[in-house]
């Protein structure tokens, strides 16, 4: 029996690995993956491995962070594509023990607003 | 003894509360706090709660999603200020219980690249 965890983790490591089939099953048939930025939503199993199939370009994923419980989890990644690597955030809920939801975030750089320089440091 | 899923909502209820006594019980006094969009960073458990307690406007939080386990958590919540209201994510790192390690997202709204309409709905 695969734990939240082993499914979260089987997600991305078939993702990587373009095993669809794989991962096909860490996914539930009626799985939804939602992306508010730009109000983006697939519906189902085998349109989300066509999404991804599709993706372009020679993109590779690294794990950085996974937590997960009883009603799903959460990611960050590291996603590398065309020379450029940006990070990835990753909800995910789960019904019987399969990633039934999907909620996805890109963020990008910004400049950091004036007037707080004095409790900040930069990196 | 409160658990990990304790400590991150306590976090985000103690912060809407403006409760700075409690806000601090939840972070570990060596804390950091990294935003990696605009590579700021807080250093320990004063700074983040003078940080937190200077942020301007009239702003409002709700958690939306909160995931829990041995190493910390993750969350979503809508953050509203000046009648604008945004998604953040949340990752927490945790230490003997209390919250040791935050790196935070704030996503923007993108329009969607061209070349997959077939595959998405858009909402």
């Amino acid at each position: 029996m695969l734990t939240r965890m082993d499914v979260i983790q089987d997600f991305w490591s078939s993702l990587e690995a373009r095993d669809w089939e794989r991962f096909g099953a860490t996914v539930a048939a009626d799985v939804t993956a939602t992306w508010p930025q730009s109000r983006e939503r697939v519906h189902g199993r085998d349109a989300l491995i066509r999404f991804m199939a599709e993706f372009p370009g020679d993109w590779h994923l690294t794990l950085d962070e996974v937590h997960a419980d009883d009603t799903g989890g959460a990611t960050r990644i590291s996603f590398t594509v065309d020379g450029e690597t940006v990070p990835g955030v990753t909800f995910f809920g789960t019904d019987h023990g399969l990633i039934a939801s999907i909620v996805e975030f890109w963020p990008e750089p910004y400049e950091p607003p004036p007037g707080r320089e004095h409790l900040l440091e930069r990196y």
